[in-house]
């Protein structure tokens, strides 16, 4: 059995590793940076706004190199995540009060581990379906774009814990 | 300020009135029920096989009366779904080592609050689009139905924590 100094370093060195090759290791897969815009950096996600004025749309994308699926993330980034998850969801549902809140982790296209939350209306294009692969994205207009960003991000101040 | 007696009572009759309004008032919406088999019941979920041999496809459906959002669960409950979403991936991952885990809480067309968790393969119908609203669901033969939901329960117990 080795020495509490030994114990000690044989528990903090892969931590440390392992925050360091996340910290390092961690970027935006391209096309989920060309696709949205920067909110926020929060516990483990980065929050952004996809670039679609058809739906409220955030996405968030924990900051962990190499995940593809939520089943990766580990015990205290999952708990975390899904108050994340609840944060982004609530903040949507105080602006819009939308119909239904999809949240959703696919990946099938980009394999980065992202998960949609989304506002969904009983008269939006896709509705009742889902919004992926069903017609283009509509561009915001710049007002419309600074309007959206300036609502989202106070929303997640006002609904924070 | 009252009693610590009426402190207590003022603090648990509600849990209990909360407890007992799940219990009894939880029912299965009977699209959901009629759509998918009984695997298990969770802390949280029900856990069931969707009947489309198309997919290996689990639902889970948390047992509290009147949610439609995944924001809508309460912290625990939030964080015991979360640890239940895992388990069942890691099972279909375990089982199938599918290319993608898909993971979502949609609620467009039956809104109880249900959370799709899908093995997703390159050469599957819908690939790489979501998997709803996209050709009919394939019925399962009595015998690939037998094996899935073994393997499947097999599985289960195997990656519980």
């Amino acid at each position: 059995m080795g020495t509490p100094e030994k114990i000690q370093c044989d528990f903090l060195i892969p931590v440390i590793r392992c925050w360091w090759h996340d910290l390092l290791m961690f970027t935006l897969h391209p096309l989920l940076a060309a696709d949205t815009i920067e909110i926020a950096t929060w516990g483990v996600s980065r929050v952004r706004l996809m670039k679609d004025a058809n739906y409220p749309w955030l996405l968030l994308i924990p900051a962990r190199a190499g995940l593809t699926g939520m089943h990766q993330l580990n015990a205290a980034d999952a708990t975390t995540v899904m108050s994340e998850i609840s944060l982004a969801s609530r903040a949507l549902d105080m602006i819009y009060t939308p119909a239904r809140i999809n949240v959703a982790a696919l990946g099938n296209v980009v394999p980065q581990l992202h998960i949609h939350v989304i506002a969904r209306f009983e008269d939006d294009p896709a509705w009742p379906g889902p919004v992926w692969g069903t017609g283009l994205a509509q561009d915001y207009s710049d007002e419309k774009l600074q309007r959206t960003l300036a609502s989202v991000k106070q929303a997640l101040l006002d609904c924070a814990p």
